[in-house]
């Protein structure tokens, strides 16, 4: 058996049965070695990062790391930007880069380039496998290492020869490093802060913002008077359908800071302490007020849930935690505006749904349409690299191949990997991509101004618009075999995400604001 | 002043005056200044590899280097492919990339990555600048570093305080180092291979398939009877015209060896040491046959077409080498296919164009169809990371309003970085773009045998295949607001390309072959 097939069978036996690729010349034994291994899945994409931003919408929702397929340095480095995503994420993800033959590396022939650097700094585990017999112990050592905890990039590399070498055996799964559980010192330190009377915020990120751990935070806050809010970015937040709601930590330093004022402690469980996502001239970065002490319940390592679980437990925090009441907007119509638009989403919101959000401004009004909508579950672009938004909903489509994935972007976001749609028609997907288009890079207009710049001249102002040309995204939709239609009114909009809802495959609808 | 100010007047001081950029939050007030800079021309493009292609293809025409504005490490990550091909193109070029403010970076923030190790991978100088005083003196040494010898990219990272900080200044240009002339002594020993009656073969790369290099070369291989090859994908060929043709190194390791069968010296000039692009199973990597001995002339640092001047003073080679006959093909009609699609390029090549080919094997013909045309420049794909040919386009046409661009791709290749037809749009560019859809990775299915696998599966071959659905490059183009057509002949192929040499702006050709 050659490395490859070896490769590919110890991912299968591992539980990694979903590969999204762009192979070239140095990855063609994998390729040959699918007809193999049907157990494997590949996903074939036109670019890069739509197989790495695909590989980390599937492991939000199937809970388990997909495969990539990249060819060499460039291939790897046109994923770096959705694996930056995925590490933010926490997912476990199997990153395989292909390498020129190791005796080939000397010749620096075209296609050579820093590929370990590359892999270094994308990863949290790498390996350069260096004989067929290692092959399969590598992989399974690499799916191993991407589970964590906390999930992370595992890349392997494998050189050409090394997949055509023969003398490669399949490796058997190696076993998982356990979740580590919060000692039970640290849950009563924990809980006689929320026992001290004094302003409590609990800030939950990570697994409890998934349905389990949300339960139990809600719990918590009602049972104390602490006041709950969730990370600004999860990889996953459960919603709807009853759940707890959960404020989230504004994006803009001004907002969390309110949402911050006057607290005495601030309880952190899977979150990161707050800080600014960017630096402003004369504003902090660090958002933990002067008299705010910080108290880490769990880490994003640690089993966040069920150390929620056991503070509750400790709190006596049994009563249910007050349920978001069932409601939808009702349905809209007239103009196509953000709040129009996220009207028409929740009034249409289909029963578990995914959302994948990178509607970036066009979209700040959709959560509190949604919030009151069925059950579904919210992906954010946890790691600000744009270009997440429809590679994800392609990889979860492929994970929760019976749910409805809806991707909310805008015109500036959604054309960074807009090739991700060919591969979301070309496996028939059900994703609905609904596309804002406000014809600018409406983050930065606003960003322009809170930097204190005195960019207000008319060159600064070109570089954030996109009117000129326009952007058809319907057509850009079509050229990929993907049906698209525009809507005109806010009706349209209705009418055009019913019919999405109701046809299997993906669809496109363009929304221009008006 | 602040830093984002004396960096744009530094680099026009210098003489960078050229900025390709796809801008975030950190990198604002770049943007801004752009009103107090009018010197500076900013192209924006949707995509950073997009920004670091054109200015590749930008530095192969104008000879000098364009700077790029990226955000962070994901939007170097995104510009790093290209990067690697215009290293590998040798051209100058100035990589400025924003980062989180100095105090920021400690929080640890979403965007923030390992853009320093990114940095290192993707260039041959790198610095980040600490301070707004530093910024002008940091900018002029990254536009002097860029230019070697050889040309290369230098990344300076740019925190947003240093930015935004005041008490920055333009700093003066900083001198550049000289190219290096090849030694008297090491022209006279090769002067002495040429006359030792033994069979030699010159290999020529780099500046040497400039215009003065390659008259020099072709001087040389006339008066001494020894063979001329040029690299296999050279930055810039000079072709046409009645210039020498030369015949290049083959990409397929077997027709190298055939070129090079029975070579006794082989003379390096600006080119390396032939190798096979991939490794094989069973194939040999080195293509310096056993019995030949190496000789460089020149390495790609050095002054390569005086050295080629002095040897061919010092052998008398003065005599006028062949010319090629100026001629074109047949006007073509009939069915569109690789000869019938190169044909309508040889008969309808414009004066003085700019051939940016990344057409992989779909324009393998078009060389032999144009070596008698009308001058015109050649451009490779230097690197072999493909997404290289439409944003390199871009940047030609920037670097030379008078001339037409004509890009060939396949529809495969094209769709790394297709966002690159918005930019030609905006900005009016004259890039006549074909696309010769296959719907295949062609160059892939032709490995697939040679790489030795039994990979003859519908599996495997299906990984390979691009039909599934079918791209519509028309409805693309049109998407980003570039004119476009489908040819569904080959006459109709001759009349769309003299159409768009005759327009102004940009139009992409779809050219389906049957």
């Amino acid at each position: 058996m050659n490395g490859a097939e070896a490769l590919l069978r110890t991912l299968v036996g591992s539980g990694v049965d979903v590969c999204f690729a762009n192979p070239g010349t140095s990855e063609l034994q994998f390729v040959a070695a699918l007809d193999r291994v049907p157990a494997m899945r590949a996903v074939l994409t036109l670019f890069e990062g739509v197989a790495t931003g695909a590989a980390d919408g599937y492991a939000r929702i199937a809970g388990r790391p997909a495969a990539t397929l990249l060819h060499l340095g460039p291939g790897l480095a046109n994923g770096w930007a959705n694996l930056h995503n995925a590490r933010r994420a926490r997912v476990p993800l199997v990153n395989v880069v292909g390498d020129h033959a190791t005796y080939h590396q000397r010749f620096d022939t075209p296609l050579q380039s820093d590929l370990w650097g590359l892999a270094r700094s994308a990863s949290a585990w790498q390996r350069s496998s260096t004989r067929p017999e290692d092959v399969g112990a590598d992989a399974a050592e690499a799916v191993a290492a991407s589970y964590g905890p906390p999930g992370s990039i595992a890349t392997l590399v494998v050189p050409a020869d090394v997949s055509w070498g023969s003398g490669a055996a399949p490796a058997a799964p190696r076993p998982l490093a356990p979740v580590p559980m919060v000692p039970p010192e640290t849950i009563e330190s924990v809980a006689e802060v929320f026992c001290s009377g004094e302003r409590v915020v609990l800030l939950v990120g990570g697994a409890a913002l998934r349905e389990h751990g949300l339960e139990a935070a809600a719990r918590i806050a009602h049972a104390t008077g602490a006041k709950l809010l969730g990370e600004t970015f999860p990889a996953v937040h459960a919603r709807g359908g009853g759940l707890p709601d959960v404020e989230k930590l504004g994006y803009y330093a001004e907002t969390a800071m309110d949402q911050l004022s006057g607290t005495r402690h601030l309880v952190l469980a899977g979150a990161r302490a707050p800080a600014s996502f960017f630096a402003y001239p004369d504003k902090p970065s660090d958002l933990v007020g002067e008299g705010t002490t910080l108290h880490e319940l769990a880490g994003p390592a640690h089993d966040v849930p069920a150390a929620l679980d056991a503070l509750a437990d400790m709190l006596g925090a049994d009563a249910p935690a007050p349920r978001s009441p069932s409601i939808r907007p009702p349905r809209p119509s007239g103009r196509i505006n953000a709040e129009s638009m996220a009207a028409a989403v929740g009034y249409t919101m289909p029963d578990g749904a995914i959302v994948v959000d990178e509607s970036v401004t066009s979209g700040l009004s959709v959560p509190a349409a949604t919030a009151g909508g069925p059950r579904h579950d919210w992906l954010s672009l946890t790691g600000g690299s744009i270009g997440q938004g429809l590679p994800a909903a392609t990889g979860a489509a492929v994970a929760a191949p019976e749910r409805r994935v809806l991707c909310l972007e805008a015109d500036g976001s959604a054309m960074y990997t807009i090739q991700a749609l060919w591969s979301q028609a070309r496996e028939g997907l059900d994703v609905t991509t609904v596309v804002l288009v406000n014809q600018a890079y409406a983050i930065l207009q606003f960003e322009l101004a809170r930097v204190g710049t005195s960019g207000d001249g008319d060159r600064a102002r070109a570089m954030l618009d996109l009117r000129h040309p326009t952007l058809d995204v319907v057509a850009l939709a079509r050229g990929m075999g993907v049906p698209a239609a525009r809507a005109q009114d806010a009706g349209e909009l209705v009418s055009l995400l019913e019919r999405s809802y109701s046809a299997d495959g993906p669809m496109l609808i363009e929304a221009r604001s008006t």
